[in-house]
């Protein structure tokens, strides 16, 4: 099914919490005609307030573009069940809690109830997808596409195929989310946690490691990932930070310099692999007395800097030559 | 000693490579008077030429004011001797290699030949400062600022005092990087890596482990950090990120969520601390053949990019109220 202005494919986007939100925003925003669907109705009337506020917020950021937007406003529906909102839709999006029982039921229904040629995806942040679809008869359609937060802001997309996952549908899947303005990264086979997930947990452990034990406070270790590893990486990704870092050399003379660095550092780097409650509770304490309650006005302000960073990389793009390798590159 | 415009304080950069090149062209490009030293004559003077180089494209990337770095560039010179180029200036960097020896080697002699009154700073990414000066007479005075690369564009410095160093010390150098454009962020104590070296050693094992391991291309992997979570990071460190990723419930209700989903990951990633030299031949081929060798030229996008998210930066700074708790900054 091509996604084309004349006729945009339909999605469907089932769980209406912060990661469903964000997806409807942005395939709305993109003047695509959306279903949210969730069990608790509640949740669902909510959500439909708040995904128009962020495509609002889209617009403000210039991340949208008004009348698309409108368009996309106009066609978002709340479901009434399960089938009323993904039954004829071209693309249904779980983003449901991380559980994987959870997800699997649901996507026994799902393959029951959705169009032939519907490509169903998961936005689990770490399942594998072959065990969420287990159940299902059509394992050859599902497939991960897991977002960051917020959706409709940070442009990556992990594509985790399963076992079973037709290349098609890898192929299909990746189209549209460009036509998204997302940019889809295809991972060659299933991993805990995908890419994200390993590298965020990597850095999360530290970051708690070292505002536990005291070496340093939430909110400088925040300003320190932010304004230097953060931003460097978000330039060229660490293997290229690397292979730039010693000179003409490349990355073999960076590793002469500094493996043995490395080597002390992942010899001495946190190894636990759970937080007691006590610590949970600490580190909560601690974060909340770094940023006080004022989440929303935060939360703009986080925006606000995402988007003038993609517009940086937007206008960078442009102004460099179509061969440079690896420019790391938002927008469709 | 007080940095002022009528009364710039000089300095002196010990070690022409990467790093103190990025360190002379910065302090140049803000109009402070550089001499930099290397044991290696035939390596200071290729330095003179390079750092010339960063300063006008400093200047280029409208991260410097041609007057201001034309004035730098007027007091540049190569010093013939340790003495020569450290003796008369207010501010010693050292930027040799990551030697622990050689940089105690170093500091002694510079222990000698410092004004008094001179801060003696080290740019060691990960060896404490309480070791490198162990042999100094005087260690008030000795502190890291660890720079990342490349030094006149990454604004974060790490400064880490050592056992004896002054308070007023880690405050002059301080309120000096400011004066650079720089941001420093101090620890409250020594750890092996200081914050910078232990996350980015904890994601480089990730990145290395996910290629090596064929989960990822090299390039794929790399646009992936750069466009998921580092964009994420660098708009809202970690703890932030995580406390804004519930809702209004903070960063309890996210653990309830995804403490389950992290320990499983903290369980999953890579525990090798050693790097065999094969490993080290076949990274080096793959990150080769995703980059080849036209490394001057994606060093120039690389950084035309870090030049426009720090104007990113710059400018949300500029449009959000002053009150906004832990906004990442860039420049003074």
């Amino acid at each position: 099914m091509t996604d084309t202005p004349q006729r945009p494919i339909s999605l469907a986007v089932v769980g209406a919490g912060a990661i469903g939100r964000g997806w409807a925003a942005l395939a709305v925003a993109h003047g695509r005609p959306v279903a949210i669907f969730d069990t608790d109705v509640l949740a669902a009337d909510a959500a439909m307030t708040e995904i128009a506020g962020r495509v609002h917020a889209l617009v403000a950021l210039g991340r949208a573009t008004p009348a698309v937007a409108d368009a996309g406003l106009s066609s978002l529906r709340a479901g009434r069940s399960l089938l009323q909102a993904c039954g004829d839709a071209d693309w249904i999006i779980e983003a449901v809690t991380e559980d994987l029982a959870l997800k699997q039921r649901l996507f026994e229904n799902l393959d029951e109830l959705a169009l032939h040629g519907a490509i169903i995806s998961s936005s689990s942040s770490g399942l594998p997808m072959t065990e969420i679809g287990a159940r299902c008869r059509d394992q050859t359609r599902l497939v991960v596409t897991h977002p960051l937060n917020p959706p409709e802001l940070i442009p990556l997309i992990e594509v985790v195929p399963g076992k079973f996952t037709a290349p098609q549908t890898v192929e299909t899947v990746s189209e549209w989310l460009r036509g998204l303005g997302r940019i889809p990264i295809a991972l060659n086979r299933e991993v805990p946690g995908n890419v994200v997930g390993r590298i965020s947990a990597a850095v999360y452990r530290e970051c708690i490691d070292l505002v536990l034990s005291g070496v340093v406070d939430v909110d400088e270790i925040d300003r320190a990932v932010s304004l230097g590893p953060s931003l460097g990486w978000a330039a060229a990704g660490p293997h290229l930070t690397y292979h730039l870092g010693a000179g003409e050399g490349g990355l073999g003379v960076f590793l002469q310099h500094l493996l043995q660095s490395f080597e002390m550092w992942w010899g001495s780097l946190a190894q636990w692999t759970k937080l007691e409650p006590e610590q949970v509770r600490a580190l909560t304490a601690l974060v909340e007395k770094s940023y006080g309650s004022q989440l929303e006005h935060i939360r703009g302000a986080r925006d606000r800097r995402l988007a003038s960073f993609l517009k940086a990389l937007e206008s960078s793009r442009r102004t460099s030559t179509p061969s440079t390798p690896s420019a790391p590159r938002a927008g469709d």
